[in-house]
């Protein structure tokens, strides 16, 4: 089916009456002539909107089984699209196919994922504290059970087209809570964008659902997000992309009549720490290795590791002289789009061109491509000058040659929220690492130790997310199952005849849930 | 012990270098002499807040246990100041002896409920995903638990001024998280609070804590609450107050270089649905029981009953009568401050002169008190004028006659947040409740049958929280053990060897919590 360049609104497809724009070849630069892709208007960004909150009484109110049912249906959809999805795909975003089938592969699990934690009815958090009409004063019967917090709108990031884009982990975790979503796709892959909204268009239509559920808007400028976050309707925005675009979208949400929440994933330079034994013992290994972190995917990964501490000396130095030999060898790279190759090369420039700033070794050069970038500054500046450990993003990092223990500690300490931060620690660095993990528990959302931060398991105990600016919001994770909790609210129910109560919380446990009792979590018949 | 009127600045008691300030006498309006309070200065708040800062990292690494037994130590030392407390706290506030008893139970309960929840470790939120080296692409192993967000600010509230206080639950709550509190103490109840606050800093020093875990700062006016949520090392703020108050606190926790979240509690009419057949077989009976409430401590509370909607007709003023003659025999009473007795008396005054409005009856009257008073308007006039809709702080409710259940329904709809909504409801009314749930779950905390919203109950299953403007964050409670979720965030461990790795996710579970190993819940020995 060819694309039509159309917005889908509730159940119908049609032109936006907003500006045209088109998606353009990565690789080439080329314009993609074939559709044009229109803007929507503020009274479309209204209309479904409107729609969305029409929709979420019922929404919110289907089975579980329902809900989980419609979330897998959307994963089986977006893999029915077939490789035209991923050829699409390849062309807007220049990025290489086993990389877009690994994303599909991801974001089709984390459908299937809250598929699973909808049917297990967990996050609806039910409690049940009975009335205790001896106790004096008389207790009465109180319930709690969290519910979707209303229409959510999701920005599509530019480096996960799939995965944290139209249906990726913000739509699927809102929709998972019982929220219509409205997706702003972004500008940098439209086509690849109305595939998979056309997908999750079906998947309501095959269900029966509510149109307003869903809807894909498209504007290749500002007006439409801002439209969209300001709605009356919209309950919560969730966004990945850069530091401006979520305090710009922040603002907009705090000056509401109502503010809503913000869950902006906005910038990271994600530190990797090396410690002594290790940087000593195996530092020529980690070199290569995390010259390969930095440079997958043409370091366009809010996890990639821009920042390396370690103290100066021999073992430092043969670090670097490993990641220089290592960088020199990474051929130019094609990047998401051309905004985003020139914000890299402005970014190595000021980097280049900093006093206190040397260039350890740079990769091969072509006209409109990425060059992998390493530099290396003493803490003493870094310190002196925070700008220098500020997210350029792209395949760029900078080492930071420390005095001693004591700075590179204060360098971490000075430094920004993130959304990991990594150790590289021997059994004899344990005490070192002992020492900084209360600073990193409280400036980063995941800890790792001996890997990279690049790569980001989908699963139950996984933190995406971080202290300001690493996120707008710390309390939370765009990855995992736990990403579901930004999008639900609880609601206590107190002395409500039983035909009242909604099934989670009636008496005889109907659903069969996992409840919390009078403090006791309730034993539930496992299927053997 | 003499009260001082100094603040507690860590492990000290000093006087403040800002302005003095008086308790005054609630009853009489007389200022109480002896002692002055003097506010906090500039520097007092950052000294404050930077003694919270350095004592994070301690007080969050405490073992549980010793976490919970301080929170006990507290409840004890609470008890243990004895009836000087009461007596100060019945001077300062103009509440009766009953209450502030059984608000002093509420406040040493809702201590050790969170000193158990502490002990119980659930609220970690442990999470284990086992690595699997065979899968392709291998899982690395990844541990998740909730940490203490950082120092919180908290503002004790006019209206509680124990459960809501210096050692309240938005205190307890941060404490059992790990957060250090700084506390900005309500001037209507100095003395209580300074009463307070030396229980608190002497189960500091008791259990060998670091000084800066709790702070006590002083002020008549705005400047320190300011500064305090400005200040670099808070990260949360905890508030219960006006609607002007809470939106002033927003907005400079939004402002901040790096924002943070703000939890206040602001305002609610608490709107109640008398249903037909409940109205019809027994509306006396209702009103008698709707007129204690909304006079119950004056009508000082945030969950009084200030909106009563129903369908017009003979049922109806049969309710209305009969409230009206029980509204009738309200003496007056003592509000907290001048200022809130005269904030009521102006809201009395704003709906008596409304054209739209007919005063229903009023109690008596009697200089410097408040009079109870009960007013009602038609549907159609509120739809058209939402400003009578809003709270008046005191005991005043207004009843809205509806012309149907569809217009009832729309008076809901288009109302704002609230922290309770309450159906008096029959069997016959089932029908017409369950259509009206969905706006109720919409737009409340807490939805109650058959019962009056004042009280709240604090246990697992209690929300006294709710949509903008009743809260300004609707996804939290202020009061029961979920209120501890406001002030933990995420924090994720990949690949950590054991030995650096909290003990609350180490192999073995060695704390013995009830962790969720590769999606189960790891079963737990539990004591017979």
């Amino acid at each position: 089916m060819p694309l039509t360049g159309h917005q889908l609104i509730g159940a119908t497809a049609r032109r936006g009456s907003g500006e045209a724009f088109h998606a353009v070849h990565a690789a080439s630069g080329e314009i993609i002539a074939d559709p044009a892709f229109h803007g929507a208007s503020l009274a479309d960004v209204d209309e479904a909107c409107t729609l969305a909150a029409r929709a979420f009484d019922t929404y919110r109110a289907l089975p579980d089984e329902a809900r989980a049912a419609f979330l897998d249906d959307i994963a089986a959809r977006i893999e029915a699209i077939g490789d035209a999805l991923i050829l699409r795909a390849m062309d807007e975003t220049g990025l290489p196919r086993a990389r877009l089938e690994g994303e599909r592969a991801r974001t089709t699990g984390q459908l299937r994922m809250f598929a699973a934690l909808v049917r297990s009815g967990d996050a609806w958090d039910a409690r049940i504290e009975p009335a205790l009409p001896q106790r004096q004063p008389p207790r009465t019967d109180l319930r709690l059970r969290r519910i979707g917090i209303g229409p959510v709108a999701v920005f599509g990031a530019s480096n996960f087209p799939l995965a944290f884009s139209v249906a990726g982990g913000d739509t699927a975790s809102a929709l998972a809570a019982g929220c219509p979503v409205v997706v702003k796709a972004h500008p940098a892959h439209p086509g690849t964008s109305e595939l998979v909204g056309l997908a999750v268009q079906a998947a309501i239509a095959a269900a029966g659902l509510p149109e307003g559920v869903f809807s894909l808007l498209f504007d290749a400028g500002h007006e439409v997000g801002a439209a969209l976050v300001a709605h009356p309707a919209i309950q919560a925005v969730g966004f990945t992309g850069s530091r401006r675009g979520g305090l710009a979208l922040m603002a907009i949400a705090a000056a509401r009549p109502a503010p809503i929440p913000v869950y902006a994933e906005m910038s990271s330079v994600n530190p990797n720490i090396l410690l002594p034994a290790a940087l000593a013992r195996r530092g020529e290994a980690l070199a290569r290795d995390f010259v390969a972190s930095v440079t997958l995917g043409c370091g366009q990964f809010c996890t990639n590791p821009g920042l390396v501490l370690a103290v100066g000396g021999e073992a430092f130095e043969r670090f670097v002289a490993a990641a220089a030999s290592a960088i020199a060898a990474v051929p130019a790279g094609v990047m998401l789009t051309a905004g985003i190759a020139r914000a890299y090369a402005e970014g190595v420039e000021r980097l280049a061109s900093h006093p206190a700033v040397t260039t350890v070794a740079q990769g091969a050069k072509a006209s409109g491509r990425a060059t992998a970038s390493l530099f290396r500054v003493r803490a003493t500046d870094l310190l002196a000058d925070a700008r220098l450990a500020e997210e350029c993003f792209g395949p760029c990092s900078v080492l930071v040659e420390c005095e001693d223990a004591d700075q590179l500690r204060r360098v971490l300490e000075q430094g920004e929220g993130q959304l990991t931060a990594t150790l590289h620690v021997d059994d004899a660095d344990h005490d070192a690492a002992r020492a900084l993990l209360p600073v990193l528990e409280r400036k980063a959302g995941r800890i790792l130790a001996n890997g990279f931060p690049t790569g980001v398991e989908v699963c139950d105990a996984m933190v995406h997310g971080g202290p300001f600016p690493a996120t707008s919001d710390g309390r939370s994770t765009s990855v995992g199952t736990a990403a579901i909790e930004r999008f639900l609210r609880p609601v206590c129910y107190q002395n409500l005849p039983d035909a009242l109560l909604p099934d989670a919380l009636r008496d005889g446990n109907p659903l069969g849930l996992r409840r919390r009792v009078g403090g006791k979590v309730e034993a539930v018949a496992t299927p053997a």
